[in-house]
């Protein structure tokens, strides 16, 4: 088996979740988060009940602070490395859903730094570039924009270097390097990186000028930001920010996670529909070499990405993605048909996306930060 | 003895000036570029004669390029942890010079983040205050606004960040902590920090969208910062930043450079004329325990801060000092004598300079960079 390698720069193997639990020292979300969920916002999301946000820190606190009629916002944000693909999408959607429950703002940090510090090869135009163009990903999903404020780091450093160094001047190289793997070769901006998507944390009380308590929707990768943001806050004089943790949407191949650095295997919105449509198509399965095995035998749903997809993303009715579970495993449902129907969900929601994404263009100014602050 | 230390952080002990051109590997001053800067400005500097600025690296360079009519400027910066003493103001008395005779930019960098960052108890608003109050001795020593451009680290950041992280890029952990003497105990900010140093040299070519020679007149401590920028220039597209280096105006103890860690051995000028006096009167000198001591052996003025007060800023005239420094080895003169003819010179510049300093608060305005790019 694939080593496991998760930091924020690397995902690598097969992600073992309860292990990543166990090392990042967060929460299992369990039923008692999911119950408190549906009385603090009418209902839950197929996102908890099927633990695709599946850990946390203080999401409870959290839920029970903006019942209290307490200050609370949104943070989350995007490393503008390349196009979006699906799998970056996830846990916007599950937050446009807690923005649209609880009326609250958002505040979206694109870090094109860290993707420029991070890859030998870019430039600061193409990672500025690509921070613009995924902005259009972001709104596309349609968030509120009078109430979600988007930030790029280095045009909008203004906002955020006074409290980066406050934040900096609280953590040494040693957390650093334990936390984040860095080692004597890494060049001193990475080193400095967090200072930032740390300090965001704290810049919803810093710009309403009234203590607000942050929920980070983000996948699990980023816990190792938070738990220094969580040490330092108080000493800060800020509340500490909450957070809960997506899993990965899988890539199409056998395992791991979808990946920009394995094109095949990811559906980027930037693909043709054709494209899509063949990466699907060729996509691994949990299915049995042929057909007639398939109906003999069953499937394997757990292991199959075009199964995870319609988990993750395309069947948010629970009782008809149980049925498909049991047709597979029980070879009632073959491989062919299944990615056919789940090309059917994807290429519209592509289609529209593509289109939204292009009305976006117009839109951007309206989400920015700096034309409110 | 005292040990040595010298980084951009603590110069401690009795500074050896020709160990530290071997340390740092830079060039001594020597008569060619005497005869070179006479030759470009028409006329030289008893700071250059005296060998007050007495390293360098590419000086002649620099002055080859501005006869050739390139475009240069200068830089230089003060770190605002306090209030200015003598000792802060003597390289600016050359770079004032300096900038009277070419009729060049001058970009001055106020690095609030660096002391924020480097003393634990202080806080942002405290640097901040400094920061203002630091501009005001420079103002008042005569730049020329609009020529003159002053830079606040963190209120300015948005001019310094993009080009700092491309510095950083550059710039690996290991580096930094062979030539700034960071541990693993150092913070993140701190480690950062050189980038935007850094990047200042960089900046009057950016801002003026044109390859700009920057000569860089600073005392000999911050070498480290520009040996890496020189290092990385040309792979940025920049041209090499030249230095020239000035030894520090002594404290008025015995041995090691006027501190502001060391209060009762440096003036300030926030002193009272009567706290200058008292100070100065108190010097310790290169003089014999008695009068009749002094007659018989004559006293030392390579020891004595007294003397070089008068060879470092208050006597420019070079006849008129080698008389004294002679009167006082033959034993002709008194320390007691010495020392009020110093207090006589000292005491109606500082009260000219509390004047000047009161005045430069309309102006401050003016010499802010923000206000001009």
């Amino acid at each position: 088996m694939e080593d496991m390698r998760v930091t924020p720069w690397e995902v690598e193997g097969i992600v073992d979740y309860s292990k990543l639990v166990e090392i990042f020292g967060v929460k299992l979300l369990s039923d008692r988060e999911i119950e408190l969920t549906r009385e603090a916002l009418g209902e839950d999301h197929y996102m908890l009940r099927r633990r695709i946000f599946y850990a946390h820190r203080d999401y409870d606190v959290f839920l029970r602070l903006y019942m209290d009629g307490r200050r609370v916002a949104l943070y989350t944000g995007r490393g503008p490395s390349g196009p979006v693909h699906l799998g970056h999408m996830l846990p916007w959607i599950f937050t446009k859903w807690l923005q649209d429950r609880m009326g609250i703002e958002l505040y979206f940090e694109y870090t094109d730094d860290e993707k420029f510090l991070y890859h030998r090869e870019y430039s600061l135009d193409l990672v500025r570039k690509y921070a613009y163009d995924n902005m259009l990903d972001l709104i596309a999903l349609g968030f509120d924009p009078r109430k979600t404020h988007i930030l790029v780091d280095i045009e909008d450093i203004g906002y955020l270097y006074g409290l980066a160094v406050r934040v900096a001047k609280k953590v040494t190289l040693s957390t650093m390097k334990a936390l984040m793997g860095f080692t004597d070769s890494t060049n001193i901006g990475m080193v400095f990186y967090p200072s930032l998507q740390i300090a965001m944390c704290f810049l919803p009380t810093e710009l309403r000028n009234e203590q607000t308590h942050v929920l980070i929707p983000a996948a699990i990768d980023q816990d190792p930001y938070w738990r220094v943001a969580r040490d330092i806050a108080s000493s800060l004089g800020y509340p500490k920010p909450a957070q809960i943790h997506a899993k990965f949407l899988p890539g199409l191949g056998p395992g791991g996670k979808m990946s920009s650095s394995k094109p095949e295997t990811a559906i980027f919105v930037t693909d043709s529909l054709e494209e899509a449509r063949k990466k699907l198509m060729d996509a691994f399965t949990g299915g049995q070499p042929t057909a007639k095995m398939q109906r003999e035998l069953g499937g394997n749903p757990d292991v199959c990405p075009v199964f995870k997809y319609y988990e993750m993303m395309f069947e948010e009715d629970d009782e008809k993605l149980r049925e498909r579970y049991w047709a597979c495993k029980t070879g009632k449902l073959l491989c062919g048909e299944c990615k056919l129907e789940l090309v059917e969900r994807v290429l519209p929601f592509l289609e529209r996306h593509k289109e939204l994404r292009e009305k976006a263009k117009e839109r951007v100014e309206e989400f920015l930060l700096r034309n409110k602050f």
